[in-house]
């Protein structure tokens, strides 16, 4: 469990975090750096029209639109970018990423975000698919209590050692407008201490906002708790901030500067991939109740 | 410096947090909750068109259009709401506060925050005054550098022991369209653990959401930490992250469970107003390099 990974790794959240991490990898094996390999692996989740929680086709809010949210870190030099609810642009992590280099704000969100992206040349596109608006159809006649909020996390250490995150989503399905979960969120849904390690979150996001838990699990690395019994911790803290009887899923993946990484969750059903160059692998992460109290 | 503060108490940044006190402190002395007497508080400045940080007169953005950040958090439910970059609306720490009671979601955004304030009853506002236009015009001849960033933020303990705090500004003056900065973001404007305390910060949001800077002090008084010792090591870690020479101001203030206070700035000129029935005061935050290292 506290064996060294070795240098380069990603990983990233759900099955199709694989896809993620092989993007990246091609972007690490080169010597690229980890932050170029994140927004990488986001890219390619958030292009892939059959994945209905990140991106294009993503399902949309109640008002049928397709508002997206992004965040990345800089663990190098500490530099961030963040974007919320911006409607038609399809990348919506590429756009953090430019705020994060323009280094002047860190998080832009609704029409100011959009203008921002068109300014910097990203192109207007619809990001709805056949099968996400038939869905959306369908939503309307009978709404589902609880949609898809998958959001794909993206961690990475390069051969210099260097470490960041990114994270980008079309938020939980019919939301409101204009709302915002935990993945744009800095500290909540994503954060980053080049010194320490990083954490990124899926799951209902409200519920990942209320604890900072990203962040709250980079100060337990900082404290000495490895990224496995972090984000346990971090579990813990949620199960117990929700009456013992959480009814929702919250996920974490946590890598430290050493190299070393953790994952856990609420509920049954969380998996993240590992790539390390000799393989690239679902693992489980670990369930409060079944693998830790 | 360790007394124990006599309950009920409200505390606010800045000069005029004594306005805020005030207003806070009516609903505190008839046994009114801390929730609505940090909202009051944040609401009569929201409403003076002379402070230009917050609310109605607030300096507007690089398009001359005032876009507002608040959120509000209730240490007893442990529920909360905010609101980024709403337009037209000028009293957005109360649609925070339909947030929060609606209990679905924490962060609404632009268009969609505004459209969900509509819904709600709040009424349409042009939040420009003839001052607040006037600055904008002479900014447009020559851009100053830095301008206001003096947030509003309110904490407050009732008789019964409850817990909260709210914040709500206009952001920093010429910011861009869209800019969304430590105010409404939980963790790093504001943050309230309802069995340890809370934290609320002023200043440039940006370096505050890198430490996630309220979230980090209430951590600290979990750990032990007083709220005045709290706060100074956040400032601490922000020196040190910014190369042990921060050439901006960042302040926050904290209040704990059991009554105690703290506050503490990077730079001179911090101040905060603290009431507990017997005196409304303004007192000096501690300062980097000064009252400590």
């Amino acid at each position: 469990m506290a064996l060294m990974a070795q240098k380069p790794i990603i990983l990233s959240t759900w099955d199709f975090g694989i896809n993620a991490n092989d993007a990246g990898w091609k972007i690490l094996k080169k010597g690229g750096s980890a932050l170029d390999a994140v927004q990488a692996g986001a890219t390619v989740i958030e292009d892939d029209p059959t994945i209905s929680s990140v991106g294009y086709g993503g399902y949309p809010n109640e008002n049928g639109v397709v508002q997206l949210d992004a965040a990345i870190i800089d663990g190098k030099t500490g530099r961030m970018g963040a974007v919320a609810a911006i409607e038609g642009i399809g990348n919506p992590c590429a756009v953090a990423r430019k705020i994060l280099e323009k280094n002047k704000h860190i998080f832009l969100v609704g029409d100011g975000a959009k203008s921002f992206a068109l300014k910097e040349g990203f192109k207007e596109k619809y990001l709805g698919t056949q099968s996400s608006m038939e869905w959306y159809a369908k939503q309307l006649e009978k709404r589902d209590k609880d949609n898809g909020h998958d959001t794909i996390g993206v961690m990475a250490q390069d051969k210099k050692g260097d470490l960041a995150v990114a994270c980008t989503t079309s938020g939980v399905s019919m939301k409101w407008a204009g709302r915002v979960g935990d993945s744009p969120i800095i500290g909540s849904g994503l954060y980053m201490d080049g010194k320490i390690g990083g954490a990124v979150g899926t799951g209902v996001g409200e519920r990942a906002i209320e604890v900072c838990g990203s962040f709250a699990i980079v100060e337990f690395m900082r404290n000495g708790m490895s990224p496995q019994n972090a984000c346990e911790e971090l579990v813990r803290r949620v199960v117990e901030r929700n009456n013992n009887r959480p009814e929702f899923q919250l996920a974490f993946i946590a890598l430290s500067r050493d190299g070393q990484i953790g994952g856990a969750s609420i509920k049954k059903g969380f998996e993240y991939a590992v790539c390390d160059g000799k393989e690239n692998k679902i693992r489980p992460g670990t369930v409060y109740g079944v693998d830790f109290q």
